[in-house]
């Protein structure tokens, strides 16, 4: 039996990376460099506490799920990631228990397996579990 | 200078507790004994990873901040708490930075010394500093 699942980060959707950066630096945390990532057409900058980090996520288009996602609910929390041990075993589990998963075992950033939980199955909260794949 | 800030729970505004507890609960997650928090008017169960918290919240009255919340935004992840070392320095900084902070210095969930930053300060996300008090 895997462990219970660990928080890996916080997704949040902005508009302007750069200026959310400056709030989260006022704050006192520290950032990587910027990240392209082409496959989802997103900016990216990660923030990190030591343990958990935010990920701030800035849409390089105007149609792509993520400018969706602002245009009609706004700026802010976007998701939730949890690290399991088994994805596979995580998504047969779920699936079996009825919830709606969504691009199981896609690639995420930086390598990791992943998949989603839709909100609908989980009280509103989009949910990404990942695998590092090491 | 403190530390950076830790990230401490992150609030999930939930309509039915336990249903959305039986939905962590299949994600693995082990869960405090609901609590009655009287002065917020809410029923709140803690998840915790070892190192940080979800709460959930679910409103008990029809009229509150809470309930407010779900009914225009619905349910989902609320807001992101963040421990800091000393909750005074940075409110009088972050004010000195033009920072928009409400209801500073409330005592919030166990005795801790809370204060939010608006969303409107903050690319979207509703901010609680708090700072545990031994």
């Amino acid at each position: 039996m895997p462990d219970s699942p660990k928080l890996s980060h916080v997704g949040i959707a902005v508009k302007n990376l750069e200026q959310v950066l400056k709030i989260y630096s006022d704050l006192g945390f520290k950032s990587t460099p910027t990240e392209i990532v082409q496959e989802h057409n997103l900016k990216v900058v990660q923030l990190s506490d030591g343990t958990v980090s935010l990920e701030l996520m800035e849409p390089l288009d105007a149609v792509g799920p993520l400018a969706k996602y602002i245009n009609s609910k706004g700026e802010g929390i976007h998701h939730l990631a949890f690290e399991v041990d088994d994805l596979n075993f995580m998504i047969n589990k779920l699936k079996l228990l009825g919830y709606i998963l969504v691009d199981c075992n896609k690639t995420g950033f930086k390598g990791t397996k992943i998949a989603f939980l839709h909100p609908k199955s989980t009280g509103g909260t989009l949910i990404e579990l990942l695998e590092h794949c090491d």
